[in-house]
C-alpha cells in the first residue's frame, strides 16, 4: 500500500513524532547527514492555484534532499484540455516519486490517491492542509519544549483550521477554536480528529473566551482565493474576530501565529503581527524543514 | 557539423539502433552506470504548446543524466515581442549544450537549426514527433523481443503518423496505415521514408485491413491542438476509424498503442483503452528512458 | 549588513575588479576550480517581466555553481493578491540565499533590501541594469585586454545607459553618451557617478561626436518594454541616433555592442549587427560567467 498524505489522518502519533523529530534534525542539519539522501528522486509539484511559501518551500525541500522538483502549473499541463486526473496520474506515477499538489477541489486529491503508484501529498486543498498544520505543530513544539500546548484558533473555520483539528487529535495537543457563526469547522472533521482520540476539541462562541490560558493564537485570512465574491459579507461577519491587542491580552503569554499571507488590519492588527509575540515567520521557515521530513519520511522510511 | 534530431531522418540504422540499446540500459539501470554522467551539461526546454507527457519526461530525463533542464514558456521568453529565432537560438547556443522544442510550426525547429551551435531536438511539431516514435519503437521492441513487428496505424494522418512512417524505415519494422479519405499522411513524408528503404509501407481504405496480423494497433486523437474548428466535421469523418473491441477481434494478440491523451469514446473506447491489451503506459513510461538516451547519444556518443 | 546589488554603487573597484577576474576564471573553468562551490546555496529568480537572457544565464549560472535557483514568475506568486513585499521578502530570506528579481519599478528592490536578510540583486529594473552592465565592461576588458577603453552609447538614456554610466565610474573607463533632447540619462545618476569618481563623462549633442575614437558603440532598443504607447513618438525622435555603417564609419576600429534584444533596422541595421564588428553575442555569453562570478562573490567571498 502506498501511503498518501491527503488530510494528515493518514499518520499515527508514532509518525507523526518521526516527522517532528526528522523536522528537527533537518533545522539543525546535524552533520548534513540527511541532506542529499533521496539522490535520484523526483516530485511533480503541481499547482492549480499559485502560492509563493507552499512553492519555494517545497521546490527547496526537495532540491535539499538532493531530489528533483519538477513543476507544474494548471498551464503547463494538458489538464485543461479535457485529459482525465486518472490518467495523468497513471503517467506521473511512471516518472516521479511522489506528486504533490495544491488543488481547488481536494475530491481531485482524492482521485489521484486512488490511481497513483506513487504517494500523492496535499500542498493545500479547499479542505486540508496538512503541511501547514505540521509546520505549525513543531513550531510550537520548538517553542514550548513539547506538546503538551494550547492552541486558539480564531476566525474561519477552514483548511487549515481542519487540519489544526485534526493535528491536535494525532500530536495531542489542546486546540480552543472560535468562528462566527456560520463559518464553523466542518462538523465531520471535528467528528473525524474526535475519534481519533487524543486531548478535547473546544469550541467557543466568544473568541475572549476561546484565547483564555492559549499558548498560542492562530487566525489565517478571513477571505480565502475562491471566496473574493463573499469578500463584504464575510469582513462584516468576522468584524469581532479580529486579533489585536485587546484580544492577545486575554492570554498575556501567547504567541500570534498565521499561516500568511497575512491582511493587516482585518484578520490581525499590524502591531500584533509585527510584535515580538508574533512567529509567523519561523512558522514559515518551519515549512521548509517539515516538507522536507515529510519527503524524506515518505522516501525512506515508510514500509 | 551539429547533430539536430528534426524528424527521425537524422538518424541511420546503427544509430537508431544503438538509441534502442541505451534506453534499455537506462531502463535496467545496470549498476547506475549511465546516471549523472552528463553533469555540467544544461538543456533548455522550449513549450510553445503545454505538454504533460513531453514536458515532465524531458525533465526527469535530463535531471537524471545530472544535466540541468532549462524550462521555457512561451511566456518567459521575449520571443513574442518580436525576438526573432536567429538571435534567440544563437545567444541559447551559447549557454545551453542542447535545444529542445515543442513548436506550433515545424518551420521553427528548421530555422533554429540553422542558426544554433548545439543540437536542435524537436519535442512535438505539427509535422513531426520523433521523441514519441522512438519511444513506441522501443516498447514494442520490449514486448516482442525484436524489430521484426507489424504496427497498424489507425485515425489521423498528422504529426506521430509522419514520425512513425519514417521510424518503419529507419528501424525496419512494418507499417500499415489507414486513415479517413482526406486525412492522409504528408505524401511527401511517405516518399521520403521509401526512399530510405526498409520495409513496405502499406496503405489500406479499410481499417480492418490495416489491422489485419498486427502486433500493435495504434491510434491519436482525431482532434490535435490547433484543429479544434474543424471538430465536428473531423468527428464525423473519423467515425468508422474508432478503435473498440470490434477492430481489436480482427487481429487477436495485437497491442493498443495510444501516444496520449486519449479521448476515450472517441478515437478509442474505453474498455479497449483499458484492457489488458493496452501498453499506453508502457509508451508513456518509456518516454522518459528514450529521451535520457537521446540526450547521452547526443551529448555523449556523437562525433 | 548584508551586501546587495541594485545599481552597482555597491561595489568598490577592488571588489569590482575581482568579479572580474572571476568571470574570467569561470569562463575558462581552469579545473573547473570553482563549478559546484556553492552546493546547498538557494536562489529565488523572480520575474515581474519575461527575460530570455537574464532567466537563463542565471538559471544556468546558479545551476553550475551547484546551487538550485527558484524560478517564480508574478504568476508563481501571491504578490497580486495584494501579499506584501515586507512579508514576502522575509519569508523568501528563510528559504533562499539570495533574492534575484526583475521587476517594473526599481522602488520594488529598494523595499526588498531593505527587509531580506540575504543579498537582494537586481536582475533589471526600469532604472538599473547592473549585471548587463558588469557582463559590457568584461566583455571589452577581454576584448581591449584592460579597462583603459572608450565606450559610446549612443540611443536612450535608459536603465542600461545608468549602468553603464556608474560602471565607468567604478571600473574607470571613459564614457561618452549621445541621446536626443528629452531621453538624456537621468541627472542624478550621472551626478552620482561623477561623485565616485572615475573617469570623465562625456555627453554629446550630436552622436557622431560622441563615438569619436570610441573602442566600442553601444546602442539599446528605442521602445523598451512599458514605453510601447509611445512608439511612435520615439522613433521619430530616436531616428538620428541609428547606429548603422556611416556612424560606425566614424570610429573604424570600434566594436558594435548591444545587450538585446534587438530591433533590426531601428536603433541598429542589420548589416551593423551582423557584422565582424558586432560584439553582441559574446556580450550575451558573458552575462553567463559574470552572472557566476556575482553570486560566487555575494555567497563565498563578501564579509
Amino acid at each position: 500500500m502506498v501511503k498518501h498524505l491527503l488530510d494528515l489522518t493518514e499518520l499515527n502519533k508514532e509518525e507523526a513524532l518521526r516527522i517532528l523529530e526528522l523536522s528537527k534534525e533537518f533545522k539543525e542539519r546535524k552533520e548534513n547527514s540527511l541532506l542529499r539522501t533521496c539522490e535520484g528522486m523526483k516530485a511533480a509539484l503541481i499547482f492549480e492555484k499559485p502560492s509563493t511559501r507552499t512553492r519555494v518551500s517545497l521546490e527547496v525541500a526537495i532540491s535539499l534532499l538532493g531530489a528533483h522538483p519538477v513543476v507544474l502549473s494548471s498551464n503547463d499541463m494538458q489538464l485543461s484540455r479535457g485529459e482525465d486526473i486518472k490518467d495523468t496520474t497513471r503517467v506521473l506515477s511512471r516518472y516521479v516519486d511522489a506528486i504533490c499538489a495544491r488543488v481547488y477541489e481536494h475530491q481531485t486529491l482524492s482521485e489521484m490517491s486512488v490511481y497513483a503508484s506513487v504517494p500523492v501529498v496535499n500542498a493545500l486543498s479547499d479542505k486540508h492542509h496538512p503541511l501547514q498544520a505540521i509546520a505549525d505543530v513543531f513550531t510550537l513544539y520548538e517553542k514550548t519544549g513539547g506538546l503538551d500546548f494550547t492552541l486558539a484558533y480564531v476566525g474561519d473555520g477552514n483548511n487549515v483550521c481542519h487540519s489544526l483539528i485534526i493535528a491536535s487529535s494525532i500530536f495531542g495537543f489542546n486546540i480552543r477554536i472560535s468562528t462566527p457563526p456560520g463559518y464553523e469547522p466542518d462538523f465531520n472533521v471535528v467528528k473525524q480528529a474526535e475519534m481519533i482520540g487524543g486531548k478535547k476539541i473546544s469550541i467557543f462562541e466568544d473568541p475572549k473566551e476561546a484565547v483564555k490560558n492559549a499558548d498560542a493564537i492562530y487566525t489565517d485570512t478571513w477571505v480565502s482565493m475562491g471566496f473574493d465574491m463573499e469578500e463584504k459579507e464575510r469582513k462584516k461577519a468576522f468584524k469581532g474576530w479580529q486579533v489585536n491587542q485587546e484580544l492577545m491580552a486575554e492570554s498575556e503569554d501567547a504567541y500570534f501565529m498565521h499561516c500568511l499571507p497575512a491582511h493587516k488590519g482585518e484578520e490581525v492588527t499590524e502591531d500584533v503581527f509585527e510584535s515580538e509575540r508574533s512567529i509567523v515567520f519561523d512558522q514559515a521557515e518551519n515549512r521548509l524543514h517539515t516538507a522536507a521530513a515529510v519527503f524524506f519520511y515518505l522516501w525512506k522510511e515508510v514500509r
